[in-house]
Parts: C-alpha cells; sequence; structure tokens
C-alpha cells in the first residue's frame, strides 16, 4: 500500500522532472533566439524564467513540507536535500536563459549574425545537451549518464577558451564592433556557466543515489 | 530558561557570522592579491573558499537538524529557510573569490598594473563594502541597512559598463594585450556576481526580519 508520505515522494519528482524540461525549453529558445534572430522568443523565455522560479519555490516548500512532517531518515533524506540542491542550479540556468537573451534583445541581425563566425554555435549545442543528459540522469536514475555528463564540462570549457581567443582576435582587427563582441563573450561566459550547473545537477543525482558526491570527495 | 532549541539556534546565527566573515576575507584577499600583485595570497583565497564550502555543509546539516527535530513554525522557520538561502549566496562570494586569484595567478607583474588604468580598483571596493554591508545587515538584523544594499546593487552594475567600455577601447588600440584585458573583464564580471550575491543576501535578510521577500514581492 502507498503511504501518504510515498505520494509526497513521487509528487517531488515529478515536479523536479517538470522544472528540469522548463529549464531545457528556456535555454533552448533562448539559443534559438539568438541564432535565428527570433526577438519574439525573447518575452517567451523571460516568462520561462519566472515560472521556472515560482516552480523552484513550490519546491521548496513541498521539500520542507516533507523535512517536517514525515523525518525522512538516509535514502529519504538524501533524496530531499539532494532536490533542494539541485533546484538551485536548475533556477540559475533559468537566470542564465534570461541573461542571454537579454543581450540578444539588443542586438541587431547584423550583430547577431557575427555570432556565427564564432564557434558559439557548437557550444551551444553541447551546453544544452548537458543541461538535457542531466535532466535525464535525474529521470532515470541513471548514474552511469550523470557520470559522463560529469566528464563533458571540459569540452565545454576548452569551446570557451576558444571564443576567448576567436573574439580577442575579432575586437583587435575590427574595434567597432568591440561592444557586440564582448556581449557575445558574456553569451558564451553564460554557457560555460550553464554547463557547470548541469555538471552540479549531475552531481547531486550521483549523491542521491549513492550517498557519495564526487566533489565533496576529491577535497 | 534557555531551551535546547533556542541554543541551536544561537549556534545557527554565530556559524552564519563566522561563515559571512570568511567571504569577506576572501574576496578581500583575492582583491588584495590582484592590486598589490601579490601571488602568496592565491593558495590563501583557495584555502579560504575550501573552508567556506566545509562551512556551508555544516550549516546545513545543522539547519536539517534544526528542521528535523524541532519542526519549528513562523518565524524560526523563515530564519532557517533563509539561512539556507544565505549560505548558497556565501559560497559562490567564495567561489568569485577563487576565480579571481586563479586569473591573477597567470598574470605577470606588468599585466596585473594593467588593471591600473581601468575602473576595477573603485568597483572592487564597492563590491566589497556589499558584502561587508550585507553580512553586517544579518548580523545587527538592520532592515535599513539590507535596504540599502539592494538599492546599491546599480552602482556596481554602471561600474561594470564602464569598464566594459574601457575594455573595449584597450584591446581595439593595444591588441597584443587582448588576453589580458579580457581576463580582467572576466574579473570585473565576477565582481558584479559578487554584489549580486551581497544583493541577494540583504534579501534573505529582509526576508527573515519580514516574512517579505523583495524579489517575490516584486513579481
Amino acid at each position: 500500500m502507498r503511504t501518504r508520505f510515498d505520494e509526497q515522494l513521487e509528487q517531488l519528482h515529478v515536479e523536479l522532472i517538470t522544472m528540469g524540461a522548463l529549464c531545457e525549453e528556456a535555454i533552448t529558445l533562448a539559443l534559438k533566439s539568438l541564432f535565428d534572430r527570433d526577438r519574439s522568443l525573447v518575452p517567451v523565455v523571460l516568462e520561462k524564467d519566472g515560472e521556472i522560479d515560482r516552480k523552484e519555490r513550490d519546491i521548496e516548500a513541498l521539500c520542507m513540507r516533507l523535512l517536517l512532517q514525515q523525518q525522512p531518515v538516509a535514502r529519504d533524506l538524501r533524496t530531499i536535500s539532494s532536490a533542494l540542491k539541485m533546484i538551485s542550479d536548475m533556477e540559475r540556468i533559468g537566470d542564465q536563459a534570461a541573461d542571454i537573451v537579454e543581450l540578444t534583445d539588443q542586438m541587431h541581425d547584423k550583430q547577431l549574425e557575427m555570432s556565427s563566425s564564432l564557434h558559439i554555435r557548437s557550444m551551444s549545442e553541447e551546453a544544452v545537451k548537458m543541461v538535457i543528459q542531466s535532466v535525464d540522469s535525474f529521470v532515470k536514475a541513471d548514474l552511469e549518464l550523470a557520470h559522463s555528463v560529469i566528464a563533458y564540462d571540459d569540452v565545454v570549457d576548452n569551446l570557451f577558451s576558444k571564443i576567448r581567443g576567436e573574439i580577442i582576435e575579432q575586437i583587435a582587427t575590427d574595434g567597432t564592433n568591440g561592444e557586440v563582441y564582448i556581449d557575445l563573450l558574456m553569451i558564451a561566459k553564460y554557457l560555460e556557466r550553464v554547463a557547470d550547473h548541469a555538471t552540479n545537477i549531475a552531481e547531486w543525482v550521483e549523491y542521491s543515489i549513492t550517498g557519495i558526491h564526487g566533489e565533496m570527495d576529491g577535497e
């Protein structure tokens, strides 16, 4: 027989999946607005970010209720503390998506096109892949997938270094577009952070399954 | 008579003050390493960041114990949930301090000197002031001080825009030092985030005192 506690834990699971899906959408749409030069997506992404913020507070309240009423132990306690951590990282991914559209919103078509001369598109693809896989590793409780997300962070970091070099070169040769190149660099920086948060999510998945948190363990 | 619960709440208060002080030290020393070109401070800051991470986990564990054993309500519950939020922001300030020294560590004296041609020093002073005052507003439960920190965020944001312009100009006229200027821009970006986290801390102070969270309320 399912207890009230089981039901609440199941609800937590569903809410986390919903929040994860919102993050995937927010960051995917933010990058679509950049690459397709589609400014109509700007308010859509900002609205998604607001929805993600509200979802964070709902899940927080649910976790607090579970902690207060059920006094869980061992694995259940770990699930709830991981959930509390994971939603912070998800919420930040929403913030970065909003940061990205706020920058793209100010750019003209010509300026948005400049992103194609840089490695920003491949960096975007990799960062979004990490977000999707980190959420997936949670949904399926897939430890192997979580580990592969964690290992993948270096790929995105290297792409950031590459873009950094490309942008310095562009500004040095074409100073008139400096502002736009710096905005594009900031977008790359936001993507680097998105990848960091996906890595964190994967680390919380690892912790909730194994009780071991890679980073804590490595210290 | 003081109950066990009062004692634990008092312990939470003391631990938060200690963690706040560690953040102040970390960011102050990180900027000292930049402006005094003192590389011996790099490992000191990294060690502080590790200490901040451990402190976050201790406080988290304490909050969980309080929630589980004491089932607090109303203002006490608000204190504990604010504490859980505040330590995330403090932990990020530690991360940004580490990010800053990791960049300064790679620079030569000559390159570190370049920071003096930009508004980075004044931005640093303002950001550090915000951290100190946000922690102070918590220690003294000073709502007015918390509000002034929140209002001050714009000053730091404007300094970031100014530095951004300065750096674009520098790279356009002196492309050979592009890498260093971009690193300095990243330092400015980290300082902008430090100010954001100080603002968040002040908002949690506001919430724990009044039950109203400015940002949530504004939505």
